[in-house]
């Protein structure tokens, strides 16, 4: 691994820890706080689904999510993390209630990083929803 | 990027375009012969929701996937390639047509690479078939 691709999978990996705690907790401020100010994030399906630029509109749906979780969405298996220079890409099972029932999904999200920041956001599901 | 990296990108790389081959034309042996014998698949959705193991069910689901679309799938842009020495993910866009509906998607595949073969594939999906 090149210097650059370490500096970024160091970058990417502390957004990521970030990124868990806030989906566990509905604390986001400090993943807010490694996003760039033109932070795009680009998620599956609902509400939000497509491509968003801002910081704005990010607060916004991580905010979202948290309120559609109450209890917290649990990370509870990291499956790969693959990285080069630019991007970062965390393959993981992920646990919760919503709505009342049990939510199980896999889930990819790749990081874009640019400097000390995230600058892209891409979800990808892999389940259904009820299994993982 | 390490020695190993690179010939994990090159297998995986010509891997993909025997898979883009296969989505298009339905034509999967070329794909199939880089299977390794315990391949293993997880797909997010349908018939074959979950993860599958060995060459026989997987030539089976890639067939299903092509039945499915009979004028094929289409990989109109590939968004990013990232990759170790072990796994690279191609996120891509795709489009297609499904039981006479435009069919549009954007997708993350995850290839382990184990020496000439591919060991196993994850896919998942970035949005909700009708828009890329």
């Amino acid at each position: 691994m090149t210097g650059k691709s370490k500096q970024t999978m160091q970058v990417a990996q502390k957004a990521f820890e970030h990124f868990k705690q806030g989906l566990a907790t509905g604390k986001w401020q400090a993943f807010f706080a490694m996003l760039a100010d033109d932070f795009t994030f680009t998620f599956p399906q609902g509400k939000y689904q497509g491509s968003h630029q801002g910081k704005a509109i990010a607060e916004e749906f991580f905010t979202y999510v948290s309120q559609t979780f109450p209890a917290g969405i649990h990370v509870v298996e990291v499956l790969r993390v693959t990285g080069n220079d630019k991007t970062v890409i965390f393959e993981f099972r992920d646990e919760g209630m919503l709505r009342g029932q049990p939510y199980k999904n896999r889930v990819a999200v790749s990081f874009d990083v640019c400097g000390e920041k995230i600058c892209a956001y891409r979800e990808y599901f892999g389940s259904d929803g009820k299994s993982n």
